[in-house]
């Protein structure tokens, strides 16, 4: 399957990010959004009000509010407070933005070899999850004067920064999948008839957060969506929870994005209450083998198109293509929803190792009173594929877990 | 108190709208966000990926993705779909962009009479809240051939919209403190020995979701965060939940964000279990205290430092104003924080009918092992004010639940 020989994994994140700047003529980068934090330097902000220089030559200086949490912050960062939160301070991003100033004419950097970027989209939450950022949208804006003008190759290029997880940040996202997998257990624990949407989804979130304290967990938020019966019909439009109450045969979906400690899960599940009701079962049966056809033809080398045929096809040769609305899948672990190409119908991306993918096809009927999507994630290995969210599989195929093929 | 008279509360907010579009000269307005979509329309998101277009003298055009749900949009809007979600297009906000400028044009709206807000912060998550919005940051620079350059008091401006709550808008933020409370009553009846601040936390949130279904609630999510014991010293800096478990004689405080289909309540109790531990009863006595001075001087026609120095006044008094580190309170209910003046020593803003704030000082004192801080939404009333946010008290004030002075 692989035409390329990958043997030692991907590089560093440090030679990642350096390669990076010295491509691009770059001798700093200025970063704020919680995923850039923690892709640049493993650090997850509290409030999101955090910024991040990460020099070409030097130590990277993490300027955070003076009422930010210290406990988790990583070794090798220069801290410097600044006075977001003081209540004797007005405007502590002009605070801010003269301290940075300073720090790039301390370690001697011209203007236009500092890069940022301006045009972030559906970046994480931080820890305070409950609102956006603080920091303004604007604020690259107000940055103008300390930083090169946007380039868009090299937003793109910063944007590859998020596709090759390294060993370190590929067990974080593996522990976020293990806890995503106890919310699951909990789901299918609770498929009974009688039993409301939400109140499923809320125990799946509940199991979630109470996993905090183990494991080195600081920080661990699930948000669960689950769809039941002719709802589960919507799941390919978007995914909520209702009253609805679960009835015997009904498809019941849930749709569980997971954070722990900064780094994401993004899962699906179908199942039936009991058996599934007969208009309804095909469906099923056909996601499963859909889903385990694009899986198993992951791996180094594979163009992103050829994974979507895989499930398209099978999708497709049962008649049904036309209810499968959406992509195989995307990039996923600094965020929900990482930038990068997606799995999508002549996609021409070539997977590389250190990939982590969904794999999300997904059939929606509503004339049949029924939806299926099943997703995984799926690291792309040195040879072959590891799918991290399957965590009892992998318990029995022994310590390697690896799904070589 | 009032040396103003307010006999008919604030104006509909299609008045605020029209008023204050036609002080700016403008013919329309752009919004995006989910708040500023809430406040404008009262329609709230799913995806976040919706944009508004306000018309000085015509319906208002509402952008959505092709895959939003309806079933929540209001009446008194004309609904256009555009691409997002469409497999088949790579660049939808092109085709959004698009679309709105032939709106415009059909509108015979000018560039220069067309507004919108670039610098945004600290905004509402839509429905779907695993991530910031899909609208990437820069977007107000793709619409800058459309619309008027960035005007800094047009912005303050258009924030002061969110200030005064209609009637229809209090009944909403109401029906997001009955549901926080709720919440809030699984808070109490948690406070145990040997619990864990996580376990408690989550207990509350998954009330707060299964309030869905009730008294047309399509959304309903909550953000608990508990600390106990020494951990409640923390929370003035910042509010989190872990593992650590509850202890006789613990204060507990549970810092608590709920949206209820769009609207908010921001909510901070605090309560020992058992008996308090002798270093720390007096910091909660003193809390309810000064807390209970602030309401009571809550009404329109009072300066915001007059009701913060209520507060802080009655800590100093106590030796413990060095503890007091943040406001008193801000404006909330389209944001769990609404833009707008903080009640903060020496402000000069005046509140007003229709305006509801936050009352929250709060004392933390690390080397006495504890913190409390108590948190209401407060409305100001046409005269003296309504805590919308103690629900049995109001109950037992009977119909009226005004609490007048």
């Amino acid at each position: 399957m692989s035409a390329r020989l990958v043997t030692a994994g991907p590089p560093s994140r440090a030679q990642q990010i350096r390669s990076f700047l010295q491509q691009h003529d770059l001798q700093a980068w200025i970063a704020w959004r919680p995923d850039e934090l923690l892709m640049l330097s493993a650090y997850f902000p509290f409030w999101g009000a955090s910024l991040l220089v990460y020099f070409a030559d030097a130590e990277p200086v993490l300027f955070v509010p003076q009422i930010e949490p210290r406990d988790h912050i990583p070794a090798g960062l220069r801290i410097q407070e600044y006075p977001w939160g003081d209540l004797k301070c007005t405007d502590p991003y002009s605070v801010l933005v003269s301290a940075l100033g300073n720090e790039l004419v301390k370690a001697r950097v011209e203007g236009e070899k500092v890069g940022m970027n301006p045009g972030a989209a559906r970046t994480s939450l931080p820890i305070q999850a409950a609102e956006q950022i603080p920091i303004p949208e604007d604020f690259a804006g107000h940055l103008s004067a300390l930083t090169a003008k946007p380039d868009a190759q090299r937003q793109t290029a910063f944007a590859d920064l998020y596709l090759r997880k390294t060993p370190e940040e590929i067990q974080a996202i593996r522990l976020a999948n293990r806890v995503a997998n106890v919310g699951l257990q909990v789901f299918f624990e609770n498929l009974q008839p009688g039993i409301t949407e939400t109140e499923v989804a809320a125990a799946v979130e509940s199991i979630i957060y109470r996993q905090i304290g183990r494991d080195g967990i600081f920080h661990s938020r699930g948000w669960a969506m689950v769809q039941s019966g002719p709802n589960s019909a919507d799941a390919g439009r978007f995914n909520r929870s209702t009253a609805r109450r679960l009835e015997k045969g009904d498809l019941v979906l849930i749709e569980l994005a997971t954070c722990v400690n900064g780094y994401w899960s993004d899962l699906t599940r179908t199942a039936a209450v009991g058996s599934p009701k007969a208009a309804v079962a095909q469906i099923l049966a056909i996601i499963r083998d859909a889903q385990q056809a694009a899986i198993d033809g992951v791996g180094p080398g594979v163009f992103a198109g050829h994974i979507d045929a895989l499930a398209r096809d099978r999708i497709a040769a049962q008649g049904l293509s036309s209810f499968f609305t959406h992509h195989t899948g995307h990039h996923v672990g600094f965020r929900y929803h990482d930038p990068g190409f997606g799995i999508v119908p002549g996609g021409s991306a070539i997977l590389e190792a250190g990939m982590v993918i969904t794999i999300e096809p997904g059939v929606y009927v509503p004339e049949r009173g029924g939806g299926a999507r099943i997703e995984d994630n799926v690291l792309v290995a040195d040879s072959g594929h590891e799918v991290l969210s399957r965590i009892e599989a992998s318990k029995q195929q022994g310590a390697s877990s690896h799904d070589q093929h």
